[in-house]
């Protein structure tokens, strides 16, 4: 069958021997519908995050079940599913919450498919578990692959500040690319509280407008800080959801953010922080969430169903796979580009 | 000042003689702007639960400061304000926690204004302390009387079931009325759920489609049940919101109440319940919500002045309270009446 | 090998001529250290809840692996663990928190070893999959069976109640036997609310105030509602937790218990109560909890591996079951009796 | 009345001249039982954080009501309460949830009793609202003084994180002076978790040991994060709480907690932490907290009345503050100092 393999870095090939597999005990063969691309494949390519290993890229799957391991119950060919991405131990307590994305063996092991282990940007695609499949019903996979990162991450992170984004408070989104566009849409369809939407173009702060956000300010400005804290008055946002995480993107955030507010670090743009006891307002909580949770995902895909949540995609052969790498270090994606079997 | 009393069982009269209140200490007069009418009047003025006492009706009040006790701070004349319905005793471990509905002393004391003691169906109403206001900046006090019960109220049934209202689950909500149709305004805003929406006419199941319920289904229906169930699937609904709470419609949302979900009983319909081990599906929450918090209050104002949730109302004066009330008997107010000085 | 098989209405019988069971994929063969004997195995054994099938008995096991599946990672053989009781189907959305007590599916399938499938009263158990397993590391197996229900089911009651267990509060629980007196432990060690425990005899509550109660009142008490009232003040109980579940029980914890507060009912007494919107306390959740979720036996395990819990067991012979299902029908089970192959 | 003043850097001076105030509205006049002293104060004293203000010390306060104002209610003459120590303006909503110490308003306004206004540390206090205080009931003020904050705080620092404190987790507690050794007592009553406390001489390990910890590190090992991450495996600490704040402090912290875990960052000892994406593991919560709310102190009181927590005090008089502080300066009190007038 064909595949998009990662051979080393900057070395991503296309090629057609590889073996179709076939699944055992319980392990589940899918036909992959779509494999989302995505920005952090570029860290493994470019960057050489991921070594001496060659492997199958591809970690924003979905598909129809081909086949089924002896050991399978509950699933039958044909199902449409979704893989989840972040793959634990499967018995530690995250585990068992389904929070894999925070397993206790994290450090330990290799680390899902299409990224260490093969990934989905292929004709099939062997998941190791069922437990790590999502139904998707009547969804298109096609469409919904890059439900599990591109929705589930900005998702997971707005979840955990859920109990604060109250409709009397206000949540700003820095960057209004692929996550924190989904991010708009998900805080106007489960949170009550006005978006400030960041970004540094007009034409994604008029997006930004479209998707919910009440305020849209252009972080370039020198006074972007100043400008949110007019819309928000004394008492500041009680959330600040950072998918940029750039130093100067960390900082606006920390200058906007509510006493006893969440700061929440998602995009991985290598920004630093110098953390003191007089820096942040008290009682901020800081994070950088990782990926989301199975249940969570099985809410996104509540979401997606119910046409809450669109994310804008762009459909590619495999065999186009370098072509569409290309186009994303020139960020000339709009939305999420998906590989198409 | 004119003001509308309640003397006794069935004796309601619109006076003039009343004198207007002065503010001492941490007291607040305030011009009101509209006085919502509220079937709970009904349960005072033809069944007769608070006696021997005399007071001006109307417990859902919003006006602007007319005038401050020296101790107010924070405050000004001018400000447009709510009131916060029941008043508990202010010290108490609920009532620090803005929870006055839930206060330890409420079984001890006079309760709320409208309620036993003077309330705003009135020129001008005294407030007892500073404390329960809630600011509502832009909105108009006319149309925003009724946010302190008929939005309250659900709103805080709502939100205590917020964990479980999840975008892949379904939420079922009994009674489309006064109360029940800004609950669906506000489960569209604050939460992903799937609405299933009972009635039992027609002209309120379309309503309710209108307002963001995804199915309805008219509970006279005798196979109601198993309607809801063909759409939960196996697993139910998680939620179940009761805005009638006969017995027939609380027998209805234990049929179709998922295990570990919650059933909320709002309605105050008399309807009773024979509870038993092998009765509800194991886990589910029975509860009988009153009213809601300050703070609570606070965040309906958010959802209102960003122009998430509306009531529809009726504009009335003083003098016709009595008309308003025989129209409220006979089941012909549409939305909310409101009287305004 | 020798198991203690149900053969149907008050019929057991302990026989010699089981096979040992061969795991494969997922499944994992355990040699039994202990298995608990339950009251509800009386329900199966003398009131027929289950009928049409023949089932070894016991689901409260602990043992060692002997074997395991092709597919099983993680574990190994020797590693001591608990099987976890309530067996769901895996997939759905409770089943993926760990909380197969609450399986979306409950309704459709066999539940549980020792409940209509194979249980642990024999020399092996096969367990259908190592999901289900917990590991109790250092733990006896022999003491650490009934960890799994006795302990697991108070202590996910009473997490549940986590929020509103604080130490300015009181918390009621009725019935100090095989439940509820590790519910007082479990609550001495997890919660600061003081602890008002009632039973009917004067042993069970001088062991009550050994275990952790402040105050102990006798329930048959014709003022025992009025004592503890007197304890409580106006502000009555947060959190009952009531273990007899009889009608008079139930009465008992509606008069004690505190406006927004929880009123959990454990015990299978058969009690029935007549819910109406003037009985219960505004807010009271009123709930029937079933068993518990696998990351809350983890906890347990940590409790009992912290020497913070200790239940008091009686060691029997798989031989002699029907005469230890004879003195628990006639109450004379100290604690909790183990069987050891 | 007598009275321990400041005037300026370094300029404390005990003088006889103070008028004994007169509470009106709903002011409440307290005669005080006892002030604690604490380094907060030095921070005040020593290094000029409150400039152009003359004002009597002492924010840690208890005594009985002397005389109330004309509007105060729920309150009498000879009760013992508590004085709250954070007064924010009382009407945002934080100040309605009785978080004080987060007061949207806390940037503009002179804040609390001994930090700007006129504290404890004197015959008389007036407590500007009885919103402020807190019953005692049976308690001795004396010394239930400190309970204020060298209780409260932790305890608030604490509570955020009972969630994660489950009995199979560790907890890192870091400095067992004054707020850490409150912190492990209130660790050892209301959660389960197993408590590895840190400090620096082998007489305060030895109390942490007395005091709940089940394991105790030396926070100068150069290899302490090594032995802790011994003692934890791989999962490492679910929660840090950090009493030092030094970078030294801070950096330990970082590498024992795990994934999804909370740093929590108490003391206030001018440490650093350079965050990058890279830095902390994935999903932790670094947070520094400031003080506690109203009705958590009512929960501290809870604990104290049980006699579950105690704090060991020395007693001085009003005349010797100076001396006190500087036995403070040098390390020497054990436990609290209350000044007692």
């Amino acid at each position: 069958m064909k595949a998009v393999r990662f051979f080393g870095h900057k070395d991503v090939r296309v090629v057609n021997d590889i073996e179709k597999p076939v699944p055992k005990g319980d392990e589940v063969l899918l036909r992959i519908g779509g494999a989302g691309v995505c920005h952090s494949d570029l860290h493994i390519i470019d960057e050489g995050t991921v070594v001496g290993t060659v492997f199958t890229l591809g970690h924003e799957n979905a598909g129809w079940i081909e086949e089924i391991g002896e050991n399978v119950e509950g699933y039958k060919k044909g199902d449409a599913v979704l893989v989840y991405g972040p793959w634990g131990c499967g018995h530690c307590k995250p585990c068992q919450q389904s929070k894999e994305n925070y397993c206790d063996h994290q450090s330990e092991q290799a680390y899902g498919g299409g990224l260490g282990l093969d990934g989905g940007m292929a004709d099939y695609m062997l998941v190791p578990s069922s437990r790590l499949l999502v139904p998707i019903y009547d969804l298109d996979p096609v469409i919904a692959a890059p439900l599990t990162d591109a929705a589930l991450t900005p998702y997971s992170a707005i979840k955990r500040s859920l109990p604060k984004l109250m409709a009397d408070e206000y949540v700003v989104v820095i960057g209004v690319g692929g996550l924190g566009h989904v991010a708009l849409q998900i805080l106007r369809e489960i949170s009550g509280a006005e978006i400030i939407a960041c970004d540094v173009t007009e034409d994604k702060l008029a997006f930004a407008k479209e998707l919910g956000a009440a305020y849209v300010i252009n972080s370039k400005d020198a006074d972007a800080a100043e400008q949110i804290q007019k819309i928000t008055g004394i008492k500041k946002a009680k959330v600040v959801l950072d998918f940029v995480g750039a130093t100067s993107t960390i900082d606006l955030g920390t200058k906007v953010v509510s006493l006893d507010g969440d700061l929440t670090i998602v995009g991985l743009g290598g920004g630093h922080y110098q953390y003191s006891m007089n820096g942040l307002p008290f009682g901020v909580s800081m994070t950088n969430p990782y990926w989301g949770s199975r249940t969570e995902l099985m809410e996104v895909v509540g979401l997606a169903r119910q046409k809450k949540i669109h994310i804008e995609i762009e459909k590619h052969k495999l065999d186009d796979a370098n072509e569409v790498y290309d186009r994303m270090r020139q960020g000339k994606i709009k939305g999420r580009a998906v590989l198409i079997p």
